[in-house]
């Protein structure tokens, strides 16, 4: 069985157990791992070197780069404290403690540009790839599984190949990737791609097969995601989405059938996908990096008639529903480098509609979508970016309020800023809508904290744009109170006066 | 000779006078003119216009969209009160004098993107479009002068386009212009375009003939750029990114040649690029949004040897060379459409070189490109950010203080982010260079701090960020502190403690 899986013959032979791959990894390294939002991440090779540096007392640190987030392995990693460095997002409770206090540095990258900041030399290059496959082609190619990420730029880079070839990943998942390498900037012509369904490269990674020093046999399922199921706030919020949308379709701005859409990570994004469900919408297309739940109900209900991303993140029952009809889904769907799912080129010339959370959004639309109270690192900007600063329709959903009411996310001035209001078109909230797209800032304010404000912080959030508008200026602030807001959270537990 | 430069012939008889073209406009409408950074923009028809709502006492408004900021006739509309809202980009005193008063309107827009918001209907469309040309080809087509900007999108959406045929601009531009039209986003395909040498495009403006409703002429001269001469701070800022140019090529990061280099507008960035001219670097392409000074004396000396943008912008004595030796310049320089010079799939695809001046960085990298306290509107972003969230290598530039030392502009806490830490690769004082690729926030910090901030300031912001460093988190700030620079300067008229 695994034999059959390695279809090119002399890495038969290169057959090593978890603990000889743990082996090869020394301190010091850069390690590209596979694995993108949970997805076909590298396991247990990682798992072994965080066993044998525990049984050992060794003392190791490494640089791990990968494609997002990975699944329970970032939380070994991160406890067994072997990461020195880590790009370019994480997801993983552990983790993120571990970064804000300081014992481990963290880059939050734009999801774009790890291949291109390892081509130009910009950070260390990967000594390591270790990349996990559901079989080597016939000319010793790689077969990756539940997602592409960074994995064609890792082998490409790495002074060595480790593949962790996972049997509990089905087979029949070769077909779906499409793996279109980039060139050196200097040489570079178009991505051709102009539409989402389009094959543009190659079913497996091109890899010398000398490259790869060992083939590391695993049976670890992807840790499963866990999203939240929709609530009544985010039914609201998708209800004005569609409402919009729908608007949006009748004057003319938007075909019947929109334009493809990207959809961010997590429960707020992937229950907003779920108002489609109930919507007049069809024939939908997705270019988006990550595939959740809820694209694969809406391709069940004829709603989405195809996705491309970089990965597929699913609960365990869509992860059992997606095993078990998976010739049917290939039809519909496409995974690719996460350069080519997240590429600034295509995002303008496809003219997305990107759909992304933030964690707060100020009165001018600027968002934050990492950092709480400016300093504490929840998850990274991971590819919402790479989408908002080039979609056509960018949109911002959240909540208005969180931790029980105590935090309004719509605020003075956002504590970090990861989209600047030069970026934002549409803010989302279960409160209601601000389309600010063509207004000055003056203008997006009130419609921000008329529509989108919980009505607990309205009254406060006007009486600060008032102060600011007697000082003057082109976006009016009140400088010593801008985070107001945030100061009597942290002495309060509470951003109620 | 005007009509010689009238090719279509059925065109002639449509001169009308400035005043009679001014009559065109009416209260309400969005009027698209032409115009990049002060050069080939409207002037004799928006200056009758102001004419005409002075001596009649009009009570007129209109929106008025551009390529970027105009010359002289910016503060003319302005001091008049005829606009309502502007875009994408404004560098006039008076006008910033209005916006910041909230007596007029401003959007701070990407220049790549006002196309794209067009046809998208994200703003309302363009009723009238004024467009300066040096002729008018053999099918009715416009050529345009010194700079294209959003002229071709401008004539496509307008119901009509008023041409200013201008006798004082050399006939000989026609040539140096490429003219490329994007289609709709739901059918767009790649941008062809793989050397910034190569030409695309046509060499004038589509247009259907009969939207001209008429032909102004006008010898009025583009208001001549105002760039200070090269300073001593200036000249060591340049010499600092020379030689970490040189430290990038020795590593093999970048090529001889280096990649090829964009330049912001203005004097810091127009005097960095002076640093070239005494460097060993040669052969150097320019691949920009606008050419100033600077670079005729690079092509002069064979340091550039071709330059691609938008627009050139400047002084008199070089206007007069420009005109002298147009014939030569023309085989070394494209003018392309702004979507184009500022096109993200462009910008990624040929690995530039980004070179922007910042107002403030703080000590994370963030950089502030358009706000004075966070609420004063200078200019706007302009092309900035087109570039520097797309570019190989985003480089900005700033002295470390301003306002003869009164001003810190490396703050603990940017109080506008035009470019998020996120975009941000190098940035350059007098002071030292901080290259902070790779790097984690608190790496950041220390560097930012260390070889950026100027001695008079660099005490306080490592006590600012010790004590930030205290309370723990991804990227440390004291949030009640974080504008304490700003607040001290905005009660005391310095940030000296």
């Amino acid at each position: 069985m695994v034999t059959e899986r390695i279809r090119y013959a002399p890495l038969r032979s290169c057959i090593i157990t978890p603990e000889q791959a743990a082996e090869r990894i020394r301190d010091g390294m850069v390690v590209g791992l596979s694995g993108f939002t949970r997805s076909g991440d590298a396991k247990i090779v990682p798992m072994a070197l965080v066993e044998k540096v525990k049984r050992e007392q060794q003392k190791l640190k490494i640089d791990v780069y990968t494609g997002a987030s990975l699944g329970e392995v970032d939380g070994l990693m991160a406890e067994a404290g072997i990461i020195r460095k880590r790009l370019p997002f994480q997801a993983d409770r552990t983790m993120r403690d571990k970064i804000n206090c300081g014992k481990m540095l963290f880059i939050d990258q734009h999801l774009s540009s790890v291949g291109d900041l390892l081509r130009s030399g910009a950070m260390p290059d990967v000594d390591v790839a270790i990349v996990e496959a559901v079989a080597i082609t016939e000319e010793g190619y790689i077969v990756p599984s539940t997602s592409v990420g960074n994995n064609p730029i890792f082998t490409a880079r790495a002074k060595e190949v480790i593949v962790e070839l996972n049997t509990a990943q089905p087979l029949e998942l070769e077909g779906i990737h499409d793996i279109f390498i980039l060139d050196e900037q200097i040489a570079r012509g178009p991505v051709p791609l102009v539409d989402p369904r389009q094959r543009i490269g190659i079913p497996a990674i091109p890899v010398d097969p000398d490259k790869i020093t060992g083939i590391v046999v695993s049976d670890i399922v992807d840790t499963p995601s866990s999203v939240e199921e929709p609530d009544e706030d985010t039914r609201l919020m998708a209800e004005q989405l569609i409402h919009f949308l729908r608007g949006e379709v009748r004057s003319g701005r938007l075909p019947e059938q929109l334009m493809p859409i990207q959809a961010g990570v997590g429960s707020t994004a992937n229950a907003v996908l779920y108002g489609f469900l109930d919507s007049e919408f069809t024939d939908l297309v997705m270019y988006s990096e990550v595939l959740q739940d809820a694209v694969f109900d809406l391709i069940d209900a004829g709603k989405v008639r195809f996705a491309s991303a970089s990965s597929v993140t699913l609960s365990k029952k869509y992860m059992d529903k997606l095993h078990r009809n998976i010739e049917a889904y290939k039809k519909k769907i496409i995974l690719r480098p996460q350069e080519i799912s997240n590429h600034p080129e295509l995002i303008r010339r496809l003219g997305l509609i990107a759909i992304n959370a933030a964690v707060e959004v100020d009165i001018y639309g600027n968002v934050n979508s990492t950092h709480v109270l400016g300093t504490h690192m929840i998850n990274g900007i991971g590819g919402s970016a790479d989408f908002a600063r080039n979609a056509r329709l960018t949109v911002f959903v959240t909540k208005s309020v969180a931790k029980g009411g105590r935090i309004s996310t719509v605020v003075p001035f956002v504590t970090h800023v990861d989209h600047s209001e030069h970026a934002v078109d549409v803010i989302v909230t279960e409160q209601g809508i601000a389309d600010v797209r063509g207004l000055a800032p003056v203008e997006r304010a009130q419609l921000i904290i008329d529509h989108c404000s919980h009505p607990d912080y309205r009254e406060e959030l006007r009486a600060y744009f008032e102060e600011a508008l007697k000082r003057g200026g082109h976006t009016p602030h009140v400088l010593e109170k801008a985070f107001s807001f945030h100061e009597r959270y942290a002495s309060n537990g509470t951003m109620k006066p």
